[in-house]
């Protein structure tokens, strides 16, 4: 395996910060793009593309940051365009700029097929050939390594594939160190990805590279294929952002490559990080996670089913493709509607807890009552986990609701407006606050934060950091059960939990309190020396 | 390019229903599940397995509704297990389960791995290919088309070839009509896909199937490597749910077969309904729509940066890997959900009105500010309707409501209760009434029907059928805008409405309003006689 993985080295060139800030909802502060960078250049990536300097002033103004911003495995990359037609590059204000950068590594991007040539550059083939290898040789010339983005490169080779080339030969003539192929519409098939890039890998002495969308959902499939075909230098984004349906996704890509092709893209023993990178630059974008998302998706390992928990159980490669730890990601049993006693076992030894049978069955017993009336456990740990330490001899609640009251209206400008008032006993103390705000929930939200935080400081650091609401048998109409789920934050975790009653602010009320409880928990628990912690 | 489409019919057999409600955090009613299954009947997929009846209650009743729910297109399928261990098929519950299912289709699952046989299963390998023999041939003997999923064959494959092959043999023997071949760890490389279901392909004369998950961001690919060595039963789910990183998403997999790979997998006309009935799926499931997946996504064709905008006004082709409308998506470069007066015009004409070209334009800029608060018109035609009505010169709303007020909170047994008042203007009148009701919705609402009913009696007959919440930008926690959809109905038609506002009741009151007002003013235009019903 060794010589495999020192043979097949793939670098990866990271254009998070330029192709995935394309993404329609996506907007990064300078600040924020530095924080990005860091965290590649500590998980390994070899090319981080910082923007492009010649298009805004906000790229400019990272480029001038960059430039005493010290990475230490990585390299900055400056990305343009090849000079406008029929100007020397040295005259092309574009080129300039990205000369200004200051970057060892410039990025060209160029025309490779005929149909962009003459319909959205409207200059002839010629010109296009002259644009790209003047600009590259300047780049050059200016002590600049460069890497050649071949922009619709797949779409032109069908068009016609001697232009195509030629346009990589320009590239190449000017001094290009590293080729790469463009997928630019995201529409091209494996097979014919596998193909072209064999045939340019062979007719170019330097490495060849690919760059994948996935309008046609195989932007992994088409990177992995370019890999086998003798690739050896993959462009992507962390999480797949990127414009329309994404860029070819680096968190999938990476981990296929390392442990399905054999293949070494991170520094060793990083590869355990990819998780915990991929989480953080969700929270730094301040996007929502998706769960679902190959390896480092908080569902990538999650088991519902009764036979495949049963299976798991009894063999762990039963039912995961790779050992979730190699990505720092884990398996999670979810207590679903066929909650077992041994799923609340895997659950408690999870959060570090131990039960007797008895207490399991019992937790078993309320889960199942709770399930009836319309909660889901599912997405809510944190709501089973509080049962189980409910169910523990011992346990006392930090706090206790004893009554609230919502008063929903208009304001005297017609504005929605609500004012909530709680009564909540924490130890042998009954506190009575209030709080208002436009919604009821958040009203409610506020008035028991005012009751708790001054004998329970510790409640300020938990922020609440998504709330969803789902109608259960929408078809009973008002009278139907409300089911709420709340994720809760201290910073470095986020937990779910859950709530349900025919009216939705009693639901939300109940999965506060379980979000808020939870938080206390654990703290508590992380706060106990080991010793004591089992059992 | 016809004869191409002629050899390469590719079936569809739809498994949204079972395996991807093992999504976490998705649950569906029966109800729920019947129409999901009439949209994609409509839509013409070939099979739709609609659970394990042998596994809970709730998919028995499914089976027991569906028995008389007609398919036009589609045939049902039950899917379920090879029977237990040493025992008789017909002696096995969860068979007699699968008969009583009443399908002409039954879906049987077993092993193919050796490791699943003897480490998950714990029976001898013989045993193993006895149960499946035997388990299909019962079926056979009482008259069901049996469909054989071979679990983890891919994986079982790699471990032992032979065994695996004869575990597909016992199947045949037994007598099922087609192989399905099922990555269900999803970590499958699609050049081994391709490599082993060509293999089976020729191997087995009856048609073979694949059944592919996303674990390593591959199950598109996986299918299409199928399709290629010879597979002619591609199995998935719509949008992709599933367990873990979901099952092979149809939504992509369809349009990539059709228009790139020359197949033919819905009936003539029919991929035009894709985004459609993928965008109404995750209505019906109450799940946030993923804006960036292929094909149906609403950004899919949505066009951001400086320079693809201006390319794509030159040449429509330069940055699309394929027609938008072919899948009934449109391109985006202005970002506007429901654009222009043209699609006010044809929405009036659909319920029977016409509108000057002003007062469409009032209209449109009407849902443009709303879709910026947050409504979404989607799947909230009546709302669209009401906007429509009340541009028409003349119009006079039946009632208004003036100001109304919500007291939430638990009773003296703990219990949730809501107590509301309502201000209403009908005609000259004010009245003033009150409602009570677990939740404080219900509770608004039977103010408002107690205020109503006397002076428009027309109200009596109309009911709330369904109501869901969607919390948007839920990270923006309980500052977050919540949309309401409110369906109503007058016993013959159904329509929805929709309100949003940061307070949760505000917004159900205008989702209610809009549902109520629209039912009286649909019925005063069926009062009048038809030639004043046009202008």
């Amino acid at each position: 395996m060794s010589e495999v993985v020192d043979a097949l080295r793939v670098r990866i060139y990271d254009t998070t910060l330029r192709d995935g800030t394309q993404r329609e909802g996506l907007s990064l502060t300078c600040e924020d793009k530095l924080r990005i960078a860091d965290r590649l250049d500590r998980l390994g990536v070899s090319w981080i593309e910082a923007g492009w300097p010649g298009s805004n002033p906000k790229d400019a103004e990272l480029f001038a940051r960059a430039r005493d911003h010290q990475l230490t495995h990585a390299k900055w990359a400056a990305f343009g365009a090849t000079r406008r037609a029929h100007v020397r590059p040295e005259h092309d204000p574009q080129v300039e700029a990205l000369l200004e950068a200051g970057t060892d590594v410039v990025t060209i991007f160029g025309k490779s097929s005929r149909l962009h040539v003459t319909e959205v550059l409207r200059v002839t083939l010629d010109e296009n050939l002259k644009m790209i290898e003047q600009t590259v040789a300047l780049l050059v010339k200016e002590g600049r390594t460069v890497v050649y983005d071949a922009e619709h490169f797949f779409d032109g080779w069908r068009e016609d594939p001697s232009y195509a080339l030629e346009s990589l030969t320009a590239a190449r003539n000017g001094g290009a160190s590293e080729l790469v192929l463009c997928d630019t519409n995201g529409g091209s098939l494996p097979w014919d990805v596998e193909a072209i890039v064999g045939r340019m890998v062979r007719a170019f002495s330097c490495p060849v590279g690919i760059h994948a969308h996935d309008d046609g959902g195989l932007a992994v499939a088409n990177s992995l294929a370019a890999v086998r075909a003798g690739a050896r230098h993959v462009q992507g984004t962390f999480n797949g952002w990127g414009e329309r349906c994404g860029n070819a996704d680096l968190c999938t890509i990476i981990p296929d490559l390392e442990l399905k092709l054999g293949a070494r893209c991170l520094p060793e023993g990083k590869l355990a990080e990819l998780t915990e990178t991929a989480r953080e630059l969700v929270e730094l974008a301040n996007l929502t996670p998706d769960p679902h998302k190959p390896y480092v998706g908080r569902s990538a390992f999650a088991h519902k089913g009764g036979v495949h928990v049963a299976a798991v159980r009894r063999s762990k490669r039963s039912y995961e493709h790779v050992d979730p730890e190699r990505v720092g990601n884990k398996s999670r049993v979810v207590v679903s509607e066929l909650a077992g006693q041994g799923n609340v076992h895997a659950h408690a030894e999870q959060i570090g807890l131990s039960l007797e049978d008895e207490e399991a069955r019992s937790v078993v017993r309320a889960i199942k009552a709770d399930e009836a009336r319309g909660y889901s456990f599912d997405a809510a740990e944190a709501s089973v986990a509080m049962r189980i330490e409910r169910a523990r001899p011992g346990y006392v609640a930090p706090f206790r609701v004893l009554d609230y009251r919502v008063i929903v209206g208009r304001d005297r400008d017609g504005q929605p407006t609500a004012e909530a008032t709680v009564k909540v006993a924490i130890g042998d103390q009954v506190v009575h606050t209030a709080g208002e705000h436009q919604g009821p929930v958040a009203a409610l939200d506020r008035a028991l934060r005012a009751a708790l935080e001054p004998s329970l400081p510790r409640v300020a650091a938990l922020r609440l950091v998504d709330f969803k609401v789902r109608i259960l048998d929408g078809r009973l109409a008002t009278d139907a059960v409300t089911r709420v789920l709340v994720d809760t934050s201290d910073g470095d975790d986020t937990w779910s939990t859950v709530g349900a009653s025919s009216s939705v602010v009693e639901a939300s009320l109940e999965a506060l309190v379980d979000g808020i409880e939870h938080g206390l928990a654990r703290h508590a628990r992380a706060s106990v020396p080991p010793q004591e912690k089992v059992g």
